[in-house]
């Protein structure tokens, strides 16, 4: 077993199986990039070791439809072709990507009560809840042992939709005995059980009943489920249905079209109509509920939208939890809504989201469902997996049973051993900006970072072939240092500053290129940090004419 | 009552209080720049309405030392004379800034009990429990009635040192009428009541009882309580304590020279001299409860510390709770402390925190206890700001007694009426960029996000002065933009395709510079996206010859 993704961070999981000469791959997904990458697009698994091993490789298992799970998978299928297996929606979501680059691609759709076999390995695909439809577990029996992999699961009693884990079966392939288990790590550190969306959809029954105005409800495009019971409640409370934002529309598209979404006959209607119903009457499910700039939600806070404008009477509901590091954003979304006049329901004052992963007593009940005899926990940073290896221990599981690993580590498993192999395989994050994978490195960030901090001062200086004597400038160009028509003296003066560097430069035989530019740098740099204390960038030209 | 800062934001407080024509100001605070904020340090209130009114400012009187309350101090001092009143604890952190700018002032000791004539105000002072010592709230009475200001506060029935709220005397002052209250927001939309420091100090008790290892704690330099309790446990426990973080070592100097920290004989040992103790001889306190990335506890995590290296069986505490934003520089922390073997012990598994602002059950007990006519939330997003009116309201007051404002906002007070002026005085967010005080704008941020996320091309040619013919270049010279090294062929393309567009407009006879500069922009603008859908900050530079 190797992790090549997923482990020691929340987003792009990608997990390898091997037996011998045969490889089964379970999702390839991507995350996006942290504060300190600039301008990088998304994250993806370095692919190197799967490249390399490419015949080998004879399937790749998606868990769900969620892209940390999904959002690789169009990289790896350009470097190489190998089949896809997943639900219908997966596919679904996944077949819209590939268009989006131009790929082609053998997918093929499996649900849940399937057993596959595909070379060595026998994959029994489980139905397992979480918060997007169509998410599964996979049972994948080796001739060296069974390893269990749980995707991405929460243990909801009673979804909103579709069947709860079949915990007899489960119950069955632990009696027959879990060599490995792999799981969901993210909510370790919670005590207790994640509460079912049956609690979300009581909060949104009340708001139902008590709303006399319009009704706005962003929420996360891929929890169908939720979408489905807010249209129910449209029907019941007689208001029309408009969607609204790229993804959630996509999203309605693609889960109408594949039936995991039925939408009532006549209930939707066009966000450009809304007008023409009454306040009563209107009920909008949106994107935005992370506060996303350029969300629809955001706009309509912004009073940005072309359609929607925000007034009192309005009720809007943030049907989501803030995901780290987007808690001032939606705060921004949620005071500019109140400042228009408008009731807001979030999750800091009213129960209006429910987690999709599990906490530590539903992590117990997987553990002694399936019994494992070896754990590693995935999913999940550092934290989270040592946490989730506590309580695996303080169910009675051998420490030296558990391991956690990091991307790339190899852990080689038999009925009686496992053990970490020395050397690791290539793993690691490739960032994506625009059409470059990969090509933004270090050298590039770093510009990037001190360029946003300072901006920069362009010197350039026409220099006479040969000699190197001054023909023209130095001249003084800066972006994103200070607001030029206000500091003409300062730029001036740098530029004085200069000229008298250069012209001792070349008094003292300094003429060759980087010797001159570093009387420019350093001159610059000197004059510059002690008048404003900035560290902008400082680039020398110089032209040979 | 004008409020200047503090009003839908939490950070740069200060309050104006006019009476005819003497002005009070109730602190001056600054607050960090928000994300899109690039490259500035701070941000404090626009001072240009005080600037104006400088010669009826007759006093500053501040509640607490902590940043967002006095770090505008200096900047207000360098363009008027006032006197700045406050408690001792506070006066010691203000004369620090004071120092590092090269400034000096009248500071005037007040303490609780105090009551001071200036002018028309009669001001009382009066000790208020919160995370810092040395808070006050300040009771002003006027000829037009009793303006009450609560600072930052929490009820908290049992500090770890100094007194309880004087309730007595608040209940006085409420029955003898209070005409305007200003009250902290902070926490608005939490039910019940914030724990006790008392918790915490349970928590550190059982710390110290159970760790056989090195314990380190980080907190807030400023909870100088909570830094004495741990001094007093190491005592008991029998081990010494190393102070480390700038901040925390600054903050220790001056609550000890002022009285307010107690240190034991003998019990401080350098931070160089850990490793000559034994493992439970040693705790240290640090600054980096916030993940801040150059603080001691981030370079001890990332094994960058000169003087303590993380080792199993060490204990580390985050004595602190994440501030809306830094969930992910904490996490990475506590993850990097986790892989080293350290037990970490931080807000999300153990109690081990508590804030510093008041829930909604004590925010109800000081409306009831001054039983205020007209009410004024203030520090506060306008979040909090709306869910505490809400409170206000439970309670019986009038909503048209009830004033949400914007900082500039002017609200007319007197015993029969209350009324927001029409028109605002001149508010606001000014940034400081290192010496820069307001000079960064729009502009310059606009380029420094466009040079954070695709870098620049600068193009430079050299033409003949009059006609304009190229001598020399075009050159293309890039930064945060691609691996020059390994995309030699897309910029060399980029170069004959400048050199194209370049004689293409000579040829039209479109030889003036704004029509070569949108030449060289535009065709290397869709030529750059076409190849790698980036869009960095094209700089094209013609020189002279």
């Amino acid at each position: 077993m190797i992790p090549l993704g997923g482990i020691g961070e929340i987003g792009k999981n990608m997990t390898l199986i091997r037996y011998r000469d045969e490889m089964l791959l379970i999702d390839c997904g991507m995350t996006f990039p942290s504060d300190e990458m600039y301008g990088i697009d998304i994250v993806i698994p370095d692919m190197t070791y799967l490249v390399e091993n490419a015949e080998k490789l004879k399937g790749v298992f998606i868990t769900h439809g969620h892209e940390d799970h999904i959002g690789g998978v169009p990289y790896l299928l350009k470097r190489l072709s190998v089949p896809v297996y997943g639900t219908a929606l997966t596919l679904g979501l996944i077949q819209n990507k590939l268009n989006e680059h131009g790929l082609k691609a053998e997918l093929r759709a499996i649900e849940p009560g399937d057993r596959l076999q595909i070379g060595s390995f026998r994959i029994e695909v489980l139905n397992i809840t979480h918060s997007i439809a169509g998410a599964c577990a996979f049972a994948i029996d080796t001739p060296a042992g069974l390893v269990f992999h749980t995707g991405d699961f929460k243990i909801d009693y009673t979804p909103l939709k579709g069947d709860p884990i079949d915990f007899q079966r489960f119950a069955e392939i632990g009696r027959k005995g879990v060599l490995l288990l792999l799981a969901d790590s993210t909510n370790a550190e919670r005590k207790g059980h994640t509460p079912s969306e049956k609690t979300v959809a009581a909060t949104l029954d009340n708001i139902f009943a008590t709303s006399k105005g319009r009704i706005i409800i962003a929420t996360f495009a891929s929890n169908v489920n939720r979408v489905q019971y807010i249209m129910n409640l449209a029907r019941e409370h007689k208001r029309k249905v408009a969607v609204s934002g790229r993804s959630m529309i996509n999203m309605v598209n693609i889960a109408s079209e594949l039936g995991y979404l039925d939408i009532p006959d006549n209930s939707l209607i066009e966000l450009g109509r809304i007008n023409s119903l009454r306040d009563e009457e209107v009920v909008m499910i949106t994107t935005g509920s992370q506060g996303e700039p350029m969300s629809a939600l955001t706009r309509m806070a912004s009073d940005d939208h072309k359609n929607v404008k925000i007034k009192p009477g309005d009720t809007v509901v943030l049907s989501s939890s803030p995901i780290p590091g987007n808690e001032k954003t939606i705060s921004n979304v949620v005071n500019k809504l109140l400042e228009k006049g408008a009731k807001v329901i979030y999750s800091a004052i009213a129960d209006i989201h429910v987690s999709g992963h599990p906490c530590q007593e539903e992590l117990k009940l997987i553990h002694m469902l399936l019994k494992p005899k070896y754990f590693v926990p995935v999913h999940g940073e550092f934290k989270h997996l040592h946490t989730h290896a506590e309580v695996a221990e303080s169910l009675g599981m051998p420490k030296e049973n558990i391991f956690i690993m990091h991307n790339g580590s190899v852990l080689n498993v038999s009925q009686s051993r496992a053990e970490m192999e020395k050397k690791d395989v290539p793993a690691g994050s490739v960032m994506v900006d625009g059409l470059g994978v990969g090509d933004v490195g270090k050298i590039v960030l770093r510009d990037r970072k001190i360029l946003s901090e300072g901006g920069l001062i362009v010197v350039v200086t026409a220099v006479e072939k040969g000699s190197n004597y001054i023909v023209s400038g130095p001249e003084i160009i800066s972006r994103g240092f200070v607001y030029v028509r206000e500091s003409e003296d300062l730029l001036n003066t740098a530029r004085d500053i200069v000229t008298q560097a250069l012209e001792d430069a070349i008094d003292r035989g300094l003429t060759d290129w980087p010797s001159m530019k570093s009387a420019v740098r350093d001159s610059l740099r000197e004059f510059i940090f002690e008048q404003t204390k900035r560290n902008p960038i400082i680039l020398p030209i110089f032209m040979e004419v």
